[in-house]
């Protein structure tokens, strides 16, 4: 099925200068024909770019008609020179665009630890308003325009059949490592053509992002530029979602948020695996979630998937130092549907069998059972591999 | 200055045929001729291995006499069998060196995710005890037979010069990741002939442990079976330490600690810098462990320093998602005592000035200075390089 931008929606993506690779893309723009309700949701880094902080001031709205993504250097760390970068982006997309520029919404990915090269910037801005198009191949270069070190554009798009209508709801996002070693973050933006409240906007987005992106990990290095946002113009026609046609817009939303989300660790920096880590049995959700982020996160069960290795005490001895009290002896693994450990040690099992059944598929499933109640969540990690680290420590050369 | 074992101290370190390599120790035996007083800081991991669970239920005690050591296979996440192993292996060393069991302590290390060979330990117990001695010899061994992928032994001795006359106070350690991929954990055993309460020790081993081995990481993976123990025996013959001489012990006490401590990243598993991380101006030490701890644990620092990169971005923004709030615009930094960043924003300074700096010596510096308070807390760890990567998902082969 081929990808469509929701209607009133045009978008592009262009070559600035600032990638030293010149068949790169690393300027996208997208702009709504009419003001959209925009919903965001950032980082939680103490430290955020300067893009992340004017988004912040500027969503949740009901006016935003731009969205301009720069890639390849970030806007990030950068102190006061960074707020006057972001801020003349924005300047310069709305007079590109004929637009107030506080309708305008900025992001940017890339090296960290640099300032924004503004002299290719400015000029890309004007060149890629020129550019803009509703066209499938505008989507994509747009895609394209916000990668770093992913190896592919990353796009969903879906159509729902509403009581009020068809609606469109798109979404683009990019991300090889939680942030950029090399390059960095996790970016989305999400468009629909739904007449949605600016309320249902923020808590629908901020609900759709805490079982998706909030739910995968590359490296567990919290990007300072983290960002996914919604737009929704209304040019379906239809009236203001609510009721049932809302609910499905919603379930429609976390679907299109959860594919993009997998997507980013499947194309992880160097992985070999996407890694789906279950915890059920919590107490709590966030407990749940806690304790799949620390297997998730941890090094050595991460070489192990990398190396097919059916290391149950990794797993398990990780889930016991997330920092969530429960009782050991109540603890039982699957790797693959295979029973490793159970009730609080070791079963006799093929160890071969669960190897070879890592090595033999790129997605590796874990779940762990504890005891403590009815909670559970699901994570999304990679594998660690040498080449993880090669792509980090030496990015520059 | 040759490594003495304190008085009434013996130790022998054999190989018993756990590891494949049959030119490796992987079984170490400390007696005490009278009985010592013995306190232990262990594993924060909810899941802990069965030695640990012994350990703690035996210490504070004044009347530990022997420490048995097994490495090459951890006894960890073993459910019930694991502590029967305990035990078995505590009864054999008392059999063996005519003690009570419950006089015994356990330590073990390794791979974890395997049970224990105890066909081939409980022969090597009765071994071991039969070659015990005095001399630094045996002292060497006794630290060879607790390492896992450790490339160095670790042994620090000292004597101090009281009112109430010479002490001695020797410490073996081992770890290589803070747990075993591979191999597992940090062990320690602190000997002394001092003669000290056992309240002095209980609080005096957990104040040292807290400012040199729980300051140091080389994955941030907690290991199920990390253990620190304090044997006290008094054969010195001096009276109970108090006042400025309790205290002076106390310092030498640390001091060995923090040695031992800062040996272990520096033998980190594909190692090639000892990072020192040092943050200052937080709320509260705990906020700066915190602080420190994150940068020290950020795959991206730890591989950006492999890379000898001076990329403040990383290290500023992983200070920012450590979970502590602190005020981003009066964030400075030092790398090799270098200015990169200064209240919030990067300072020009020359790369390739701090970037040689980095490669030319093993040791790289960072301060972290924040404007929240006076607290401030050193770390160290290692930075992170492809042959770590192949340590640990390779290590079966």
């Amino acid at each position: 099925m081929p990808h469509k931008l929701p209607q009133g929606f045009r978008a592009a993506g262009i070559y600035s200068g600032v990638k030293r690779n010149t068949s790169k893309l690393d300027l996208s723009l997208i702009v709504s024909d009419r003001p959209a309700v925009a919903a965001g949701v950032y980082t939680q880094n103490v430290v955020c770019g300067a893009p992340v902080e004017l988004n912040r001031q500027r969503t949740p709205s009901e006016s935003i008609q731009a969205v301009v993504i720069n890639s390849g250097v970030a806007n990030a760390c950068t102190g006061e020179q960074g707020m006057r970068d972001a801020l003349e982006m924005a300047q310069r997309t709305a007079d590109a665009c004929d637009l107030m520029q506080t309708d305008v919404l900025v992001m940017s990915t890339g090296v960290i630890g640099e300032m924004l090269p503004m002299d290719k910037i400015n000029p890309g801005i004007a060149a890629v308003a020129a550019v803009l198009s509703e066209s499938e191949q505008a989507l994509i270069d747009a895609a394209r325009g916000m990668m770093t070190t992913d190896t592919t554009h990353k796009i969903r798009s879906r159509a729902i059949q509403l009581d009020s209508g068809e609606v469109q709801v798109t979404g683009i996002a990019k991300g090889a490592a939680m942030i950029g070693p090399n390059m960095a973050t996790m970016l989305a933006v999400i468009m629909t053509d739904a007449a949605i409240t600016v309320e249902a906007a923020q808590v629908g987005l901020k609900d759709a992002v805490d079982e998706s992106f909030n739910c995968i990990s590359v490296d567990g290095h919290t990007s300072t530029s983290d960002t996914v946002l919604l737009l929704a113009n209304g040019a379906a026609g239809g009236k203001v979602l609510a009721g049932s046609d809302l609910a499905k817009f919603q379930a429609t939303l976390v679907e299109v948020c959860e594919d993009l989300a997998q997507s980013i660790p499947t194309d992880g920096e160097g992985a070999t695996h996407l890694i789906t880590v279950e915890v059920h049995g919590c107490k709590t959700r966030p407990d749940a979630v806690t304790i799949a982020k620390t297997i998730a996160d941890s090094p050595l069960v991460k070489t192990a998937v990398a190396g097919a290795d059916p290391n149950w005490g990794r797993i398990v001895s990780a889930a016991g130092y997330a920092g969530i009290a429960f009782d050991p002896a109540q603890v039982s693994l699957l790797v693959n549907g295979m029973l490793l450990y159970e009730k609080g040690a070791p079963v006799g099992f093929d160890a071969a069998a669960v190897s070879e059944s890592i090595q033999a598929d790129r997605d590796t499933g874990i779940v762990l059972l504890l005891d403590e109640g009815t909670a559970s969540a699901r994570f999304w990690t990679t594998d660690l591999t040498a080449e993880y680290v090669r792509l980090n420590a030496d990015y520059h050369t």
